[in-house]
């Protein structure tokens, strides 16, 4: 099996991160992954946010928290997020930013470093309090939330569950 | 650079297959991997079709040219396509669906097959022809298409694109 065979079956998503901040030479190889991503006729519809900053990474937490009504850190801990967006005007946005989230967390897994994909992007985007996020970064258009992938180092793994039975069809 | 992300690196969807079969370790490989993709709670939402039947396989590229409105082969000559649906009832079946696209399309191009993510599948099965190929497979349950794979040797490859400026922010 090679090497990047391996790394797809050995991937987990992560729930349980040290606080360790990340390196950034790390981070950055992580991230140009995730803009190589596949995507539809080839229009990079989305865009990265990479977010190492504590007082951001916690507001976002806390919005994401207050959407799904919870009352624990949504993001497990991880010290970074990036954040995956993507233009709404593209009809294939959903898809090539779901491709983007795939790259990184994968990425991530082969430089040993873990990942989750963490939902409500989308909710979290379309609220008032995201749109002004975007603005005060300086993010002009129109966007789409489609996920955050959360970083950091392992503190635990789980198991892999087993492969459902009749996920593939042959003809 | 490790080998999972220059494989990252060096895809590019093909749109110029040969016609030659593909040996079947190497397409249950590309098929395996993409079982092992994330998806939303584990959930596994997803189940893939691998089509190597060339009477299956021409009928589906005359559905999806119905589709298009265009008079080729959308499915530039390739010999295998592998068909990703997801089950409806779950939220994260788009996203789902899409994680197993990637995998597909990175590990094929990790085993030196071609690929490309062709669309209107969504259209494809949610019409009679494809609910009733669905039937006819054995497959029971209501599935959102998410997308065709095609695979197969590359006849010529084109040159990747540069990544577009903003693609990634840091905060």
């Amino acid at each position: 099996m090679n090497e990047v065979l391996k790394k797809m079956k050995t991937r987990r998503s992560c729930r349980d991160f040290k606080p360790d901040m990340l390196p950034d030479d790390i981070l950055d190889q992580i991230t140009e992954a995730g803009t190589f991503a596949a995507t539809g006729r080839g229009r990079q519809s989305p865009i990265i946010i990479q977010v190492k900053d504590k007082t951001l990474r916690d507001e976002l937490s806390l919005m994401n928290r207050k959407i799904m009504g919870a009352d624990f850190d949504p993001f497990y801990g991880a010290p970074v997020v990036l954040i995956v967006l993507a233009d709404k005007e593209i009809p294939t946005a959903v898809y090539d930013g779901s491709l983007v989230m795939g790259n990184l967390m994968l990425a991530a897994h082969s430089l040993g470093v873990g990942s989750c994909w963490i939902h409500r992007a989308r909710e979290e985007f379309e609220s008032e309090e995201g749109k002004a996020l975007l603005k005060k970064l300086g993010i002009e258009g129109d966007y789409i939330g489609i996920g955050h992938c959360v970083l950091g180092y392992e503190n635990s793994v789980r198991e892999a569950a087993p492969r459902k039975e009749n996920y593939v069809y042959k003809v």
